[in-house]
């Protein structure tokens, strides 16, 4: 007899499980296409080279690719890819001339990372990608936001922020610091700031940085469900695509050499770098003589502008100046996700815009924005905060009809038949066990209502209407108010 | 610069291709869920020991398996799957406990094969799997007949027939014919008669068969999308899972030994075997003293009923009891189906009843009664026929508003946001080029109507909407009415 367990780090999706999820990519797939995004697919398959770039990846990035090989074919030549957007630069370079320019695309699929298997974390999990290519536009920017909100909301989240940054915000601070050529190790500080406080940011600049960039985090901190793009170590492959050095992981940083008055200001201007438009009017007085700077605080007023236009509340939406994840390979706006009260989760959808997607693949020069929304990070919240639909998730087919014993089978089939075509699921049961049973199934599937047909009712052309939850059961419905009785019955 | 290409053997899915592709994998969930099956995801990935089998597979089994292998990871433990029957008989045997049975799942993902690569035939490609388990119902049989048919009846396929068989009926003929060990070779005959015709049956029947089962047809006609249920040299995978010895595919099939009488008989048989009811009756008079026969005959009686008080209309089903693809695996009802007047393409949804679905995991029978139906196979004859709603496979959103330079965008974000709040697909072209190069844009992208704004119309609060395939334009529209404006012009 051979085992039935998955390999480590797999896991089987059952229905309790898979039914929010179907549930929340319908919805996801709505939004997408109600903004002109278009559905794509590339293979689980890659060659390996376009997954690790020119030369071979980090040893940390060729850790967690898991190759692929057939009979006859060559070893090393194939891998399952780990992320949608490095696909998407791929597709965007071999297709682009006939696709055009915008070219909006959502994609959901599976990734698979072969990282050492813990709680919540699997190697392999969804990922529901959108990302307009080919326009430098504020619209565009504006336009994901947008996105991440609509879906969230038609997923029922009742509470959300998005935080916005700008790239060119920490680049000019550094620079007016002198500090251009340290914004890797004060990127890493700052990310830590709610963790560490004020002072343990000034302690982190000062002392400085002696991690391997390449495992800082990864094991202890990422969730399965984030793209490379919300991904430290995954975004120093994503590099790679956006024409940027690639990190030296195996070296330990360099101490940073920031002096005390440097970290105080940082320090500073990170904690008042949080909240409303009052945000980017104190960063325009402190920042605003510096073009980069300047530009990236111009472009937050805009996108804040344009999603208040579109409708968006405004108290769904946070400055957060100090934001850095992902700001090593962003070039521009950047969007995390946090729902109110579980921000312990962490983002949920987060993006931004980059200069250049796949500058490996082709000359043609393609900048855009882009973000990716955390399927299984997002449904373990809502399951934990009880904003699952119980009642819809259980079951997919409200109505369950017991097969009476001693009643010809078609009864209930035609019964079925009707129910269906009205729009209402329906399930018989197939073998002629004691009703009991087939009721106590109904109800161990979460089927809201058992509808009852015995011997008796037959000749009447009657049936009972049983509520699995209260046991009350209404008797002697006539077949031909059917589709009323069991419509008005599932009403709320 | 990196080839932006695919490996041999996969492919991109453009727009064109993924929008009718979503549209019928949406129509199958619900018509799935409508008949309470659950949808089940496995990992991509299974330990290779579950997918081949006790022993080693044939070679021709490992030949099309993808190890897969992640650094750290013992070669040819892991390998992708290469259909979701394996995965289901895994996952029953590992949840069955908690699941209970009867259990109803559908499965949809892709599976991988090495096959050589040729036109039309994929390594990766998508099957959709609905089984009925823990069931030996005959209203299991007639409701997995019934999914095929709404399936395929809410995809907008115009005329199509499910043919059924019963292994028990042929298994019948063989049995009065003294032919029971030569089943193989017989049914391999039979399935050719559509090419060979009477006098080839027989031919092929007394001169007996001499290639290896393993290889008589993978190569050239075994489309990329069908199930191993329908698919000879899977099915010998399958039998793995379904308690039968597996096939010796490296030796020759020894010659049949079938005397002319015997094959004429055969011959015979299966010439009058297609048709209405009228072909149960005569099979009836000819094998009704055969137990096995009688019961195999009896219970497509009994389907057939079943699908006419289901409002299955009658012209849609066919008894074939010479449908011998998939008769090696299955040991009940057989479901093949052909979309009338496309045959040469070939099934488009097939399936059967099994005795044990997970033998090789489990010491508990499970027994049980599913269908595949080919994806690609059906858009592949969509296309070809002109079914695939073109309007509605080249766009996800109706309405282009283009940017009209010289307008405030906060203008047109608004106004999407009003369409897409009433349902209406909207998008806002980005970036402010010239507004007949937006236009030609949602043109090539399939939107239908342009909403033009220009700097004249934003003080009159008026809009112009385009019809982009007729270019009239109907001018001074107010932005009050634009719900109900947008609504009549999409409106049939």
């Amino acid at each position: 007899m051979i085992d039935p367990r998955v390999a480590s780090g797999l896991r089987d999706l059952p229905p309790p499980l898979m039914i929010p999820r179907e549930r929340l990519l319908g919805t996801f797939r709505d939004v997408f296409a109600r903004y002109g995004f278009l559905p794509v697919e590339t293979p689980h398959i890659e060659r390996m080279e376009v997954l690790t770039g020119k030369g071979a990846g980090s040893d940390e990035v060729l850790r967690q690719i898991f190759e692929v090989t057939n009979k006859g074919g060559t070893p090393g030549e194939l891998a399952l890819r780990f992320d949608l957007t490095v696909p998407l630069a791929r597709f965007i370079a071999r297709h682009v001339e006939q696709l055009g320019v915008p070219f909006k695309r959502y994609a959901i699929g599976s990734v698979f990372r072969g990282e050492r298997p813990a709680k919540g974390r699997f190697r392999e999990f969804v990922q529901c990608d959108f990302d307009s290519v080919g326009t430098e536009s504020p619209l565009a920017d504006a336009e994901t936001a947008c996105v991440i909100h609509d879906a969230l909301s038609d997923a029922g989240v009742p509470a959300f922020t998005i935080s916005l940054n700008n790239r060119k915000v920490l680049d000019g601070l550094l620079e007016t610091l002198g500090l251009s050529d340290r914004s890797a190790a004060v990127l890493r500080a700052i990310d830590k700031r709610d963790k560490i406080g004020h002072e343990g940011v000034i302690r982190e600049l000062t002392r400085g940085v002696s991690e391997h960039p390449g495992k800082h985090s990864a094991a202890d901190q990422l969730p399965e469900d984030v793209s490379w793009k919300d991904d430290p170590d995954l975004a120093a492959l994503g590099e790679a695509t956006a024409h940027s050095p690639k990190p030296e992981s195996d070296e330990p940083v360099s101490i940073a050499h920031i002096s005390p008055d440097q970290a105080e200001k940082i320090a500073q201007f990170i904690e008042s770098a949080r909240g409303g438009l009052e945000v980017l009017d104190r960063a325009e007085a402190e920042l605003g003589s510096h073009e980069r700077a300047a530009a990236g605080l111009a472009n937050l007023r805009q996108i804040v502008a344009l999603l208040d236009a579109s409708g968006v509340s405004l108290d769904r939406i946070a400055i957060d100046l100090g934001l850095a994840r992902g700001l090593d390979y962003y070039t521009g706006v950047v969007f995390e996700t946090n729902i109110n009260g579980w921000e312990r989760f962490g983002s949920v959808a987060s993006g931004g815009r980059y200069d250049n997607l796949a500058s490996l693949f082709t000359s043609r020069k393609l900048p855009g924005v882009g973000a990716s929304i955390g399927l299984d990070r997002l449904i373990a919240l809502l399951d934990e905060a009880g904003w699952l639909d119980q009642e819809k998730s259980s079951s997919t087919a409200p109505v369950l009809i017991p097969r009476f014993p001693g009643v010809e089978p078609s009864v209930f089939l035609s019964l079925a038949a009707r129910l269906r075509k009205a729009g209402i699921g329906c399930e018989v049961f197939p073998d002629p066990i004691p009703v009991g049973k087939q009721l106590g199934y109904g109800s161990s599937r979460g089927h809201r209502f058992g509808l009852i047909i015995g011997p008796d009712e037959v000749p009447k052309q009657e049936f009972n209407l049983r509520d699995l939850s209260t046991r009350q059961e209404t008797k002697g419905l006539k077949w031909s108010d059917l589709e009323s009785a069991v419509t008005q019955a599932l009403a709320p």
